[in-house]
């Protein structure tokens, strides 16, 4: 990890955070250019690491280089914070912000540079995001699968055995989490929320394309309290016994269920798997039943009305005549690391288009997007004074 | 399909079943001698088709030409029906046995050999066996699968879906099955069915070895109830989503559950699948769930006090000094084909050891069972008189 520190005209420091590591190029014959010699061709620069996350970190560097050249010194101190495992969960990230606090306690926001402005080219200000605890649930009944005629009724299923403790769980036909306490922390959005959400776009028939969704809530009040508001509870995969083609009359001695939950507002990680031991007490003391805790992500929360938040939003003006702001990502990044550990608002702002074609083939950031990046950064310092 | 009539001395007529087709040997080196020629070892003979279903079948037509050799005459007259298509399911048996009907007119009753006689070298006469219902349900909410993050709450999950669905069919807390008139036509065993079970070994400690099952009813009495007289719903197959190592955090866009049922007693399959798409049919409307149809077996049913019991149980106490019965084979074989399509009572006669191998490497039968098996079935001639 780098952390690279510029002195300004007062101790109140901002940290901007990206990451230099990028995912495998994969096939390298599938690209059209070498993924590691920087191209530019028809408006884009490509190769690896061109939109996530090199070319958005070279964007903040040039954005803060243009500000010391026009102006000689910066209105307050910056912390750059380059970290190398990002791609891989960032798995030493909380340790080493919790080590290095001491050294950060001047700081009083986290930039979060990094993700794809919209299918427009508006940029995005994005104030928080969705936790997650990730599960496995595993029932066995026997040593092995048997005939479900030589041992059906005497030999327990191992899938009826896990769906029967998932309903007290999850109540299926309520669609309602029945852990005590899940839904503690969970939040409306406040007026000005409600705001940036009513002017957020909700394209349809772009999203569905895109996902195969055929149904959408209706409006982007809805669909966004969903995406931001709302935990979830979802089954990313379950497996028993036989599912080819036809039918093996077996009973499966084993059944694996993996859940997902996001997470939202101030929910509980640690109140929320207490909840879940408790109602799963019998079960797990049978020695036939394991839940094992796979991903455990807490929501991060910025407040609308953070500090820096009107001020960020006057310089997103400055480059699309209006600013975006989404109160919360839907999707689970280590935020919290920002504002639970270090104790400050944090602010992401993505730079790249949304075509970066990050961890994909031909991955590339546009000069628009590049060259306005720059600009965002050099308007955000100047407006953040 | 073979059939071949011996007239004897009166039109009543028996029907001996069997069939000549054999299951694929799998790798031939694995076999100590050559599945297709016949070896004598050990006081076996070893071969495919020995025990599964070609040596049964030779002793049935030795066990005639010994009654023949000495009386001469039959006192009843003798269909013998072989067919080559039993290990493929007798796709084409009933259809078969409705056209032979005619022919067929003066069969009173129906044996089958097959099968394995038990652990202690008991012969055991069968007396009906559970049908079968296969089913698959598959939901379906979109047309790929999705980020969880970015679609959680927006995009149905189809897991959750069929578990939904599920919960209408089957109350996972009190294990019963919840299709209206599933339950019309289970049975008690009546007294002597009871005395039969009692009769019946029940070896927990080779039972839990042979299945890794580390839980058993307590007494044969609920052992033997579970397998013969009550039906079964059994979840042979689920799958959805990723199910690796780890999590993927998806949203399955499709989810698949494999079900099988064993029926009892009078159970009605067609009542079963209209109560079943009665409770299904909103969502069978839906276009996102497919109910398919693979297994319709009846079960099949010879009462107890049928014409022949006493007289076949008194040859079997001429082989083994005792006669034991089994009212219901728990596993599905198309026996009601004979009860229900020729509406005779059918009974089961296994005549091969246990440890046959039958569909496995070095199938055998004993040189006892098989002698045993000439022996019984010259004894059941002489009896059923």
């Amino acid at each position: 990890m780098v952390i690279a520190t510029i002195i300004g005209d007062t101790r109140t420091t901002k940290l901007f955070y990206g990451h230099y590591d990028v995912m495998n190029p994969g096939d390298i014959t599938e690209w059209d250019n070498d993924p590691f010699i920087l191209k530019k061709d028809r408006g884009r620069y490509w190769g690896r690491g061109t939109g996530d996350n090199k070319g958005q970190l070279l964007a903040v560097i040039f954005g803060l280089y243009m500000y010391k050249e026009l102006h000689r010194t910066f209105p307050f101190s910056i912390q750059l914070v380059i970290e190398g495992e990002e791609e891989q969960g960032s798995p030493h990230l909380k340790a080493a912000i919790t080590d290095a606090k001491k050294m950060l306690h001047d700081v009083d926001s986290t930039f979060v540079i990094d993700g794809s402005i919209n299918q427009l080219g508006e940029h995005i200000l994005r104030l928080g995001n969705r936790g997650a605890l990730g599960l496995a649930l595993t029932a066995n009944t026997a040593l092995r699968d048997n005939h479900s005629g030589n041992m059906g009724n005497v030999m327990d299923n191992a899938a009826i055995k896990l769906i029967n403790i998932l309903n007290k769980v999850y109540d299926f036909s309520q669609h309602r989490v029945l852990i005590p306490d899940f839904y503690e922390g969970v939040r409306e959005p406040n007026q000005q929320e409600k705001e940036w959400i009513a002017a957020l776009p909700y394209e349809k028939e772009i999203i569905k394309k895109q996902t195969g969704v055929k149904k959408l809530p209706p409006n982007n009040k809805e669909y966004y309290h969903k995406l931001m508001f709302e935990p979830t509870f979802n089954i990313s995969g379950m497996n028993a016994g036989y599912s080819g083609k036809g039918i093996k009359t077996i009973i499966p001695h084993q059944a694996t269920l993996k859940i997902d939950c996001r997470l939202v507002g101030s929910q509980n990680l640690t109140k929320i798997k207490k909840g879940l031991q408790q109602i799963l007490r019998e079960e797990s003391d049978s020695n036939e039943f394991v839940v094992e805790y796979l991903v455990e992500v807490p929501a991060s929360n910025t407040a609308s009305n953070a500090p820096d938040v009107t001020k960020i939003c006057k310089a997103l003006k400055k480059i699309d005549g209006k600013a975006l702001v989404e109160p919360v990502m839907p999707g689970t990044v280590p935020n919290y690391i920002w504002t639970d550990i270090l104790k400050v608002p944090t602010y992401t702002l993505p730079l790249a288009n949304f075509d970066q074609a990050n961890h994909a083939v031909n991955e590339n950031i546009s000069k628009k997007a590049f060259v306005e990046g720059i600009t965002l950064i050099y308007e955000l310092v100047e407006n953040l004074i």
